[in-house]
């Protein structure tokens, strides 16, 4: 069994000490930034190379960390990624494979796999990462964090670079819950509201039912006395994983391809070999004209989850559908990292609040053969600070 | 006073035939493209040479033209824009002013000037655009035909050059409302719902305050027997058309100069004086150590709005404060352009939805001094398809 040894500095691709523009809500905080985020006078390199030498630097920071830096926090650091964030793994042909601290011989979870290992290493209070289709949330749930995903469009991404925009958000992977309702308070101030109503938690039991047993039990054992429902009851027909992997899929690949296609053919980047296959056979490859059967199946999808979430109350279940894969079982071979139905699972787990736009967090509160698994809360679009909130009222509080 | 005399096919920056995927609910339609969204094959140009000359030919169309062509529709060709998007007068120093046909005196408007010339000459039905702050609506308004600013985030800008993400939105020119109900149905699927209390028709006291008093007469003239609220009221607060326009601009500039900074101080590209002015003097110079404030103030803002349009109803006011600067006025000075306080209450009145996220329609409704003016309708985010099939059915139905 492979066990990661390298340094957890490795995970950093940079280091800064850029101070805080002005104390605020955020004193005494430290963070690291995901290397598809810009921090002035340096290269956003998106961790490749081609990528890193075709684009110029940046010239100033990205809106968000702006935001964070007029709040009081102080940036150490810029974080390795999985090549132009696309995939949930965490291992980067280029960079390496940030460490994983709780599990050494587990992938850290990608692609903001860097601003996970910093957190979970202690070398940063939180840091930023972006979500399109589970980038921050699986990396917290691989590393024994909490995780956040932003409602979509709410937290700007200018200087953020784009891969599927109707997906992309900002999120932040954080030691605590105290850190994490600071952080969010200051990326998407006025969310802090949920009702009565809207603060039931609800357990989504056909997502359960994906899991490995051994979450399942996990995840059993934590929730305690909620109630029930799923995804077929809340959408009105029966549905399945593989449903919502089909349409996830295209709908990204189709964006990842407009987004980032041109520069592809144009330059022929060297890429490592699963990131190789990702463009040149799957978001190159996707039927684009299925597309809008797509859309409209995602908007019915996002209408359902957002009717649920608004009058009935939260969602939860397992972050990811297992512990993070061995290192051993991933490597770099383009189809080892779909064994055993990880890579489906776990993306239609990641599209139920891709689809809705909704925020969703990850709780560090599940281990299984001694490595962690996140449990999530869904919410309904706007509603990320009193999710969190939610989370610390209902006792889900990490303890070390 | 000079007369725009160009043909009005000098709108388009090229021409092409690109026959629809399938048949659909579109069929028979033709439409044209601002050449800031991708048709496959071609440059993007952006309406700048430089960025035509540093970006590679697209490779796939946008995913709204795949919508559009999946649905039935034909494309036969890109229209001119205002350099990067950045400007609502409408001249493109490189590509010439496109005509409009209803005030040849006068600008079209921008920044999708060659969508909304094309249209209202009637060499397509429907053309795509963008609205950051009014790139839709200012044109539709200015050139006497239907303009729609999408939900933000609704429709996908995978393919289309981005600019400020937070505002960025897709936008429809349309000759009736018939094609636009019918081109919103498949760009913004399930956007269908208001319910009564939502059907309600507000007008806006303080920004029909703000327009041109012949605007205002105009205005009072076609209402009919509405209710009356003002911003000051929905916001609780007194407020003015400078605050919403510093405010726009803060937030609007310091997203401009994440998004494209590093490519302008990088290529140093050549620009028209107006565009070289705003990028060099006004977006590089935005404050944005500010942003934190405004980003809060905008949150607030929209929190209001969404409240208002959620339970009382839509809100309704002339699209832009007075019929388009003649030519002349305008020109090519950087400091002409905001004669007359033109463009900061421009910028305020765009901002409504720009803060919000919500849908807006332009109608054609209004003639002042021989020239078009469009009149608002803007209502909760989601509600887009609704919005326009309520300005139908209150009989906001355009006759030539």
């Amino acid at each position: 069994m492979t066990k990661n040894t390298s340094s957890p500095e490795k995970a950093f691709v940079t280091k800064v000490d850029i101070p805080p523009h002005f104390t605020g809500k955020l004193d005494g905080l430290t963070f690291a930034v995901k290397d598809l985020i810009d921090i002035a006078r340096h290269p956003t390199e998106c961790g490749n190379p081609t990528w890193a030498r075709t684009h110029p630097t940046a010239v100033v920071h990205a809106v968000c960390v702006e935001q964070l830096l007029t709040e009081g926090a102080r940036c150490l650091g810029k974080t390795v990624t999985d090549e132009l964030a696309y995939s949930l793994i965490g291992q980067n042909h280029f960079c390496g494979t940030p460490l994983n601290t709780k599990a050494p011989d587990r992938v850290p979870g990608g692609s903001s796999s860097g601003s996970a290992s910093v957190v979970a290493s202690g070398l940063v209070d939180f840091a930023l990462g972006t979500d399109t289709g589970g980038s921050v949330r699986v990396p917290a749930s691989n590393c024994g964090i909490f995780g956040y995903r932003s409602t979509h469009g709410r937290i700007s991404v200018a200087g953020v670079n784009p891969f599927a925009p109707t997906f992309d958000t900002i999120g932040v992977l954080a030691k605590d819950a105290e850190t994490l309702t600071k952080v969010i308070s200051v990326l998407a101030p006025n969310t802090g509201t949920l009702n009565e109503k809207q603060r039931e938690v609800w357990v989504l039991d056909d997502i359960v039912a994906i899991c490995d047993e051994e979450v399942q039990k996990a995840f059993e054992g934590i929730v305690g006395s909620v109630q029930h429902t799923s995804l077929s009851d809340i959408l009105g027909v029966p549905t399945t994983y593989k449903e919502l992997w089909e349409a996830y899929v295209v709908l990204q690949c189709t964006e990842i391809w407009s987004t980032l296609g041109a520069w592809v053919e144009d330059q022929q980047p060297e890429f490592g070999p699963v990131t190789h296959n990702s463009f040149h056979n799957i978001a190159k490859n996707a039927d684009r004209k299925k597309i809008q059967n797509w859309i409209c199946y995602r908007e019915w999808f996002a209408e359902k989850i957002r009717g649920f979430t608004s009058k009935q109350g939260v969602l939860c279940f397992p972050t990811t559908p297992s512990i993070a894969p061995l290192i051993d079982t991933v490597g770099t071979s383009p189809s080892a990292r779909t064994s055993g139905d990880y890579y489906p699972r776990a993306l239609a787990i990641d599209a139920i609040s891709g689809f809705s736009r909704a925020p969703q967090i990850s709780l560090p509160l599940m281990t299984v053969s001694e490595a962690p698994v996140g449990l999530s809360l869904l919410g309904e679009p706007g509603t990320d600070q009193a999710l969190v909130q939610l989370a610390s009222s209902k006792g889900y509080k990490y303890k070390r």
